[in-house]
């Protein structure tokens, strides 16, 4: 059956990604591969081996300019199915550069490289793009956080472990947490290094110096490539070490964790029962007209399900990494680190905007805080109220209250019969007992790499 | 920048499945979500209430034939951005499918159902189409490699554990066990069931008795659609008891396991040390000529170190179905199914092309049998001269042999001295100590459930 | 530092399986590989080449009675240790075992067999019985929940999607659900089968001809092992051929699924603000005396979030199943098949007793119902009235119902607006708009294969 | 059935960790538990609130030394029975701690403490020291390698791609490249931060705050906790944010990732037929006198087979650690995280007697250098006569030579006929075509953070 748009995944299947992953499309890629080839020519200039109108000639053919991509001309899906016979892309792309420089430039495209020099540097152009754009939405949720918590400093909210009401707590430090999160996630994306690879058919660059005449020389044009690719100069090949591959997959992994943390917290804070947080846009259902769903928090989360058995598969690949190039492993590796990168332009999209229009509702969350008849400040009663009348005591009002007695009322009576200075009022005021939320929210407030105020961030 | 081809996924990163997995495109998801709607409206038809000529107009508008598609002219990247805010495109199309009927017909549109109905079934009669074709590919892959078996039936070759020559095996065997992990994968496939999803929004089927009137009336409507959309009718709503897609994704995985223990196979055997397989077809290297890879077996491992992960993710997404839709779990569900059902149809194909095309160096195997200089009977020679000689003797004449001196000589000499009534010759012979090797040949060979010859596979 | 009590798990980190993980010990290990290598001597036996003395001498040094194991003074650390060197405790047994029997015996110990011959058949007797007590327990926790259900049979419940109140359903609906994901695993887990192994080094048995003297009776042989071990009768060696190990997997993962599913619905409906059950047991704090934590549904969960990820791990150690024996697939199989086990034999204990003692606030579940005010039925409304009011009507109704007006006045002034023939307050009642519950219920109280009535199940 | 040694697992089934994993058994981690109480006492004292004689009576009550562990006499299997009811073994660790110290000491232990504060302490503890303990030994696999470099800087071998033979390299920069992976891996591990947890019930420090009497001073006592507890101080509550965990997990894989690259080449290196390398030490099979198995490698293999699902593990965990303490996915990450400590605790151990005693057969790695007849250089010949005589004569005398013509003749007969000014022989030498493997070699030997010279690991 013929198809009337060309493509195998456009979308239909990842709400989370739609249109916030073309950084990371096959197109992309393409631009990349492309890229890496004409970096290499331009490398061989740079060394003065490769004459100026010849670089000139292949930087030119492949030029992104006048609206028109690096690739443009190229099909990605034919480069595909001839890839497999070679079992990767760039074996059939060389040709087709070559068909479309001058005669004389041909010998300069793909000179001395393998295909896994230019497919490993173009998966790091792709990284370094996407990685940078997932740092800024990233950096956007956190600022939005903060101005929530801002916002809600003085909002006591009950805070739950194992599901139940535990202690008080207050949605600006819940807010602080959600930043903390990102921000380490952050600051490890942004970290990241994205080395350049040019190593030749073993990884020893052989024929590189075959190609320059020497080693220094060799030398000098692996750094001139890295350069021209905007890339970080390689410590050494990492045809089989790749770890720069992992260390992107774990810190891409650990944001969508942090973005599932936020999202999840979104997501079960807005239970119809508890309903102290809503998304601020979308979430209709076609059949109930009733429902807000919290899209965003269940888009971001379905990412965060997925991303640590990607992350999984890259590690695998990388302990595989069998011989100076392995049987399966480099070829699982790319369209897994695509995925993540994808997941991860998706999810911190959604959260930045979802941190932006996030809608708290504080009557709900003083309604919840309420809910056990005050028994949220049970723990403090303990400490304060045990040592004098007893744990059993303490166990016998507790239980009274649940039974639905006065919580007030028989603390009052406690201080009264053993004759303590304590105010039950205060005593028993969840905002009392808070801790040290507003010390630690103050601190995320003024942490010196808080960036400016942001504004609304609008629909990519 | 604009790109001048549409499609975030174009194959390019994916040597394995490209040109083999149409099935799973996008386009096939949307063609099968119309399908799913189409096929509930002419269950209203079925069961009288839908008018005969309402259901005609809408099996028309979305009718496949003349050489287009069910969902011609809806576009899957449109959907796949309007489908965040409900969070699934099912939400829009019902838009779009709506807006392109008459307007009598419109009401009978989605009609009581809920986008996770039509999602369900659609995912169903994808993953139906393509296990069919997977099976179908493993099918041809097993009757490959029983006329391999076959062919090298009395080619003894070297068994190997921990890497090393243990035992000597026949390569028939070989063949035999890699047709049998495919015959497992195949039945297990085949035993699938690919259920309907009616269940409205908790999953009650209130809508439908509400439409239909009757509880019996909405249950003829399930089983009418069921056989409308070519699916099993449900035991009962799966909403959330996700089992029906873990048996696929296990199935899969269990399918893609055995199809990469072949391959692991091929791509040892093929080392240029061992050099006993070679790949009939592809291989090329850009840079060394004479390099002959094994592309297929290469590809197809790439598909088994991903495949378990993915299963994995099926697994959570239905350990986290919380609800009655869960929070992100079933959305998780959609790109990683549809991922496992792509790297079977490609290393399925792959599998059957290796298979059909699979050279056999007998030369090479017989002097890899003989490399240890005989010791790879030294098991037979320690069960058979053991109670005699003594294992110190045993190990003595091994270290002896394995030193250089020649076994047949310290065997025949151990005989004498013993006097034992053994040959020499017969008991150091690699063919005498294949054990049930020929019977478990023959047994695959005459199994009832052998196909009849099949002829080489062309290009799908 | 000396340890004062030996062992390297205890179950300190695994509170879900303390006390239930007895049944796949190393003990038990240690047993299954004792008893492995008797029933070999057993079989030899049988087919009548050991004498009978022989093996009762065997069969009586290792006889598990009068209170002791097995393996008793056999210690699994030692094995361990001396494991290293072959990569395996088989070699190092086999010593211990020849020290402990008759010198006319020792030849009958481990006969002709490979270490993975005994190790395979040990893993198969220890998973038997481990599978057998999950496939009970899960039998048990089917049947309350059936139990669950016919108390529950009246109680309308609201059903969630996406985290928001959707439509009414009944809490016996709900319990169904859970019973008809368990009785999936468990049929699953009942449809297993447990090969033995007995194959040799390269998986020919040419070692069992020499020893037996004929192919004939080396198949006698395994036969006859397969009955001693009460293990079922291979099909075929499956050295390398894994899919006896992975199916067990995907089964016992698919269980922890549905009893993750099940403990996920109880973990969230036990929400201090949802409070629609409660465990029956268990659940309390160190610091806040008045928290009643989901402990049993908490420690499932744990189970659930762990399991899919040793399911692909196994699935990797099939699909890397290289030679004729590893080198490496085979050993990580053994720490995870066994994890899986143990965490299926808690997760599933657990879910019994869960849902034996589970409490269901019928109060609570009946305030939440109404918590939207009357909306949960918004979607009949919609159907209903819809098709004469109009989509905007339906739409603007359901707003200034949210907003606070009363829903039933709306409804009503709808009606008479529009003269109706509907009674409002029964199109209002949630209980009159739960679809098939009731009807799947009934189906799953009267199933065929329902058990009779359990009693509350005792620690075990 | 009685058991006559407690203990779940002793090792048996993890022939990889064996003998080197007792820094992370239950006995160390309730050390660690303990531990951490006893620090949160000394750190009331230290702060000038619990009296001196009271924290002496404490630490003395359970002070590691004489030979005994600071948890001697208390019992992990009964703590861990005793757990499931809170879902931790703090709450009944608290019970038997307050029943050995004086009446007056009781209230100091655990006092304000939650018990994931104690749980989530002693786990770094525990994961400080094994870490420690692992990049200890991949220290010094690392030297080993360097001094394997050294000593076979001037031998040449093949570099395999996709399995074939591809160009030259040595095998110094084959063992350098093991080197920098791990390198790379323990500076990692070398980096990561180990916090202290003090946050109370909530992660507010309300608790300590009413206990201390102020802020300030539940900070001074977090910050003296720390440093009783030889952690660092936490720069926030991480209850719920657990990157400290995923970061030491991603690291640990890594690791992981680096041992079994080494031990994947290793296990290759060693085939039959391939024989570059031999492991130095183990290895024997039962039933084959002949086999010298790559054990070591095996095992390494084995773990890193299972690492990254493990991490993923704990990914998810982190992910999916909704509210203040969340409904599993804690729990999950307890055994997760202890699994892969003793992987790679096992692992690195091994990769160092592996890399001590690996024995190098430099007679094999020519021979097989020259398998292909001289055509391991196919490349740089392509470079340096293609230009002259054209890509199809290339590929006509590669050709001509993989059938079996002498390729020094061909290339002496192509020189010749275009009249180039070029040695036949330094062109065919293997040696002059290693590209600069010297130079990364050299760079790798005088490393600044170089190691001294080890000597040869004794077993542990």
């Amino acid at each position: 059956m013929p198809s009337d748009v060309p493509g195998f995944d456009l979308g239909l299947l990842s709400p989370v990604t739609a249109g916030h992953d073309e950084l990371v499309s096959d197109h992309r890629f393409l631009d990349a591969l492309v890229g890496a080839e004409v970096a290499l020519a331009e490398a061989y200039g740079t060394i003065g081996l490769a004459p100026a109108e010849v670089v000139e000639a292949i930087r030119e053919e492949f030029r992104a300019d006048r609206g028109i991509r690096p690739s443009s001309g190229i099909d990605p899906a034919a480069l595909a199915t001839d890839a497999v016979a070679g079992g990767n892309p760039v074996i059939p792309l060389v040709g087709v550069m070559k068909a479309r420089v001058p005669a004389d430039a041909r010998e300069w495209v793909h000179r001395g490289a393998t295909s896994q020099d230019i497919w490993d540097s173009a998966i790091m152009i792709v990284a370094q793009r996407a990685v940078a754009q997932v740092s800024n939405s990233i950096r956007h949720a956190q600022e939005w956080l903060l101005q929530l918590a801002e916002r809600h400093r003085e909002d006591v909210v009950v805070a739950r472990t194992l599901t139940q009401h535990a202690v008080p707590t207050t949605f600006a430090l819940r807010a602080v947490n959600w930043q903390r999160g990102l921000r380490r996630a952050g600051d490890r994306l942004e970290a990241l290094e994205f080395p350049a690879q040019l190593a030749g058919a073993g990884g020893t660059l052989a024929s590189f110096i075959e190609v320059t005449g020497s080693p220094e020389r060799a030398q000098e044009l692996v750094a001139a490539f890295a350069q021209h690719a905007h890339l970080a100069a390689p410590d050494g090949p990492w045809h089989v070490l790749r770890d720069p591959v992992t260390e992107i997959g774990d810190a891409l992994v650990q944001s969508i964790d942090a973005l599932g943390k936020f999202a999840a917290d979104v997501a079960t804070l807005s239970r119809t029962e508890i309903g102290e947080v809503a998304e601020g846009v979308g979430g209709g259902s076609s059949a109930m007209p009733q429902k807000q769903n919290p899209a965003e928090a269940v888009l971001i989360r379905s990412a965060a399900l997925r991303a640590p058995q990607l992350g999984a598969t890259l590690h695998l690949a990388s302990a595989l990494a069998v011989d100076e190039r392995p049987d399966g492993a480099w070829h699982a590796e790319w369209p897994t680190l695509r995925e993540l990168l994808r997941l991860a332009l998706g999810a911190a999209w959604h959260a930045s905007s979802l941190a932006a229009h996030l809608r708290v509702d504080t009557v709900a969350a003083s309604t919840n805080l309420n809910e056990t008849g005050g028994l949220v400040v049970a723990e403090r009663l303990s400490l304060v109220l045990g040592p004098h009348i007893g744990r059993e005591a303490i166990a016998a009002l507790v239980a009274r209250a649940g039974a639905g007695e006065d919580l007030g009322d028989l603390v009052r009576a406690a201080i009264r019969e053993h004759d303590l200075d304590r105010d039950a009022d205060a005593l028993l005021d969840p905002a009392g007992y808070t801790g040290l939320a507003d010390i630690l929210v103050e601190r995320a407030l003024h942490a010196d790499d808080r960036r400016g105020p942001v504004h609304r961030q609008e629909d990519a």
